[in-house]
């Protein structure tokens, strides 16, 4: 008997299968107000240890949390003529409060530059007010005309940091630091995904900056997906909002700043790099549930077990869910853990107890074998560390098989319809890339050609890196 | 020399006291939308630690976080008539987005039964699936026409918990579990606010709900701030959304429903609490920097040994920031971390050092002592726990001197000009109720004889609680 498939393979429709995921692992639903979306608890859960990781790492940064508010008076927006050209058309505007038009419109925040520069203003006076290094933990709002379920949303939850610094290599150094130190380390150690630092294009730079650091990954189709951003915005809010400080030497000095950004936009690329045909696998270090212990029948000696073997591993500093919900089939609990991608179940039914032990289901490598039940709590971590390993060796091998290098723009938009190209960017140029864009295919980054992030666009030896996206 | 007081007096202004303090002690600014406030870091601060320990304790009631949308289509509203009676008149309505007028406006969420309801009669099919227990940490927007930082913003931060349940029994028993394990708990044993526990009348209930219970606290002032509210929503909007579920007799039943939230008005009942003439005092359970270790002079073993007990006091898992910030003067930092409220103060100068002591000054109970650098690890768990408690002594203490048993309602009226009153809910009644509305008077809440929370408003023996409130 060949089951039916739980979800359309991805081979056969990559959209399809993604969004039917979503769906049936209970990540997320549409929301009513188009391109809104609501998190389920097990998507919110994702979520939530993304934000523990990446706070801790935001905050041995130096940065401190703090909240602005949601609306932005519509003149904000203005003050920056780059910055509202670029988010203009994505934004939302509330013109009636308290039962009143309102006289001057707002508008609901789609980044928060303008509003933290207008406070950084008065903070701001001297150079011993310097650095200042703030991240907020927020939703925004872009209008979206074609959304999709965590990729591209009308709201979105963020984190936002802004930066001040006196002089401009401190804000470069911080920007990069941001890059590195806290984005790529977590991608890369936490979630598993074995993403390529670079550098955007001028046409590719955040509507404001002077540079944007990129991290960009390949996900389970050869697309690339922008998974955070680090500006260096100058001084072009400073200049708008007046940001200086009095120096050492008593002059009046613009201070350089920096923002950069990750969002719930890395639920979706979790999704499509992990994800295989049986649903998610979430990378161990991430996974709010780690393992998962399944009573396969109601008998009392089985739940008991289930719940002893579940107390030792949290003790054992695992993160683990009993499943003792016998009035649903065993086989329908065991599809759901599954798609839900937990990395370890542990199945206990009458028979293993007579044996002193239980099936032991790895999702992320496959496969299933029975452990004794006393050797659980020893096994686990191990194969949890191995697992983490695992995806991101996955991860890092799809990037190399599907990325090839070419000389010219032709064979380059070619090898972009399967994965990524490499191309030289004296060969490709910006009248390459508004060649490529015409296909469809964009310039995800810039890198050196030692693979580190390079300082100009025109550095010689710079490659880029292009592909469809999303 | 008479030092110039930082703050004008309590008893002289509180409101403006309270205004100054947040001022000087960097906890918020006003937005630039009218009611709008920026939370700064510090303030921020102790929400994150409020949110962590109220997180715990909500997820130990077995409620999972989840997220819904900010905005809701203006006809989910309208759905249960109470409801929407209640919050048109402070709504904030989106009339365009990306550049067009929208067909149906938006309304940005007051609070989100109505668009959580929507979703829960997609989720709830059977009665396996419940109960279902959501919380989210979100924004709202409440347009406020006397607004005050903290306590009335036009956006505040707060969590709102929702719950379907399949009997009406479960429901209550659930409102009330989370008004005392959860907001009860966090308040006395973590804020240190003696809040008492209550019932709202109907005249105070939430707009749609068939039952609200409230926690009360006694601010400085011997005013009332309602620090909290957990409600039984009966099967209103389970009416207006059709949440239904099969039983296990096979039949379609009406959820029963909870509502309950606390938000960043906490912080503002934490300063009114606790704060005194030279700023807040952050109780130490609470406190995001229990400790603060000075170097008073820019000497590199005085830095070198403030570190050493910096570190020593994190190992032992005291929370501590060093401030060796000695190009300003160490009066003036001294002042700052007063206003700030930071329990404890470890002062160290290079005369300290040849002693090998340090000078402690405790903000709590107030006073400064020299103590040997080696104790002090020892020394500090104990001294904080102390402080914690005199804290919730001491607003217990000032609840019970203020608060006058009466009988009458002109005898409430006039305690109610310096404290509270107690009076029989049988003598006041709806009509006294009213009476007292026109001296901006208003009943907080109805306890039972025997200091319970009642069942009903007209439970015998039932008195009510009134006094001014923020």
């Amino acid at each position: 008997m060949v089951k039916a498939p739980v979800l359309t393979p991805r081979a056969e429709d990559f959209p399809r299968w993604y969004q039917e995921l979503i769906n049936k692992a209970e990540l997320a639903d549409n929301g009513p107000v188009r391109g809104t979306m609501v998190i389920r608890p097990y998507g919110y859960g994702l979520w939530e240890r993304m934000q523990q990781e990446m706070d801790a790492r935001i905050k041995a940064a130096g940065a401190s949390n703090a909240y602005f508010p949601l609306f932005i008076p519509q003149s904000y927006l203005t003050k920056e003529a780059e910055h509202v050209e670029g988010f203009a058309p994505e934004l939302a505007v509330v013109t009636h409060g308290g039962g009143k038009e309102l006289e001057e419109p707002i508008v609901v925040r789609p980044t928060s530059e303008t509003i933290i520069n207008e406070y950084f203003s008065k903070w701001v006076q001297s150079y011993r007010d310097l650095p200042l290094l703030i991240n907020q933990w927020a939703n925004v709002v872009r209008w979206e005309m074609r959304p999709r379920v965590f990729l591209r949303t009308s709201e979105f939850l963020w984190q936002e940091g802004h930066t001040a610094h006196a002089t401009y290599e401190d804000a470069r150094d911080y920007a990069a630091r941001i890059h590195r130190d806290v984005y790529y380390d977590f991608m890369v150690n936490v979630l598993g995904i074995d993403v390529v630092l670079g550098r955007k294009t001028a046409k590719e730079r955040f509507a404001g900056a002077i540079n944007t650091l990129t991290l960009e990954g390949m996900m389970g189709d050869g697309k690339a997906l922008q998974m955070g951003t680090s500006h260096e915005l100058g001084q072009n809010f400073a200049k708008a909002f007046h940001t200086q400080y009095l120096s050492k030497d008593g002059k009046q000095e613009l201070v350089w700043q920096t923002s950069w950004g990750v969002s719930t936009r890395m639920v979706g690329g979790l999704i499509m790099s992990h994800g295989d045909d049986s649903g998610l696998r979430v990378p161990p270090r991430l996974a709010p549930v780690q393992a998962v212990v399944l009573a396969i029948k109601a008998d009392e000696a089985v739940v008991a077990k289930v719940r002893e073997i579940a107390d030792r591993l949290t003790a054992a500093g695992v993160r683990v869910q009993v499943d003792d919900r016998t009035d649903i089939p065993f086989g329908r609990r065991a599809v759901d853990w599954e798609l839900k991608g937990v990395p370890v179940r542990i199945e206990v039914g009458p028979r293993d107890l007579e044996n002193g032990t239980a099936m032991l289901a790895r999702r992320i490598p496959g496969g299933k074998e029975p452990v004794r039940i006393g050797e659980i709590e020893a096994l686990l971590p191990k194969i949890l560390e191995e697992d983490q390993a695992l995806l991101l060796a996955q991860s890092r091998e799809r990037r190399e098989d599907r990325t090839v290098d070419t000389t010219t723009v032709e064979e380059a938009a070619e090898a972009a319809a399967t994965g990524w190209a490499r191309i030289p960017w004296a060969t490709l140029g910006p009248e390459g890339e508004a060649a490529l864009a015409e296909q469809g295919v964009s310039v995800r980054c810039l890198v050196a050609a030692d693979g580190s992030v390079p300082d100009r666009d025109d550095q010689p030896g710079n490659v880029a890196i292009v592909s469809r996206a999303y």
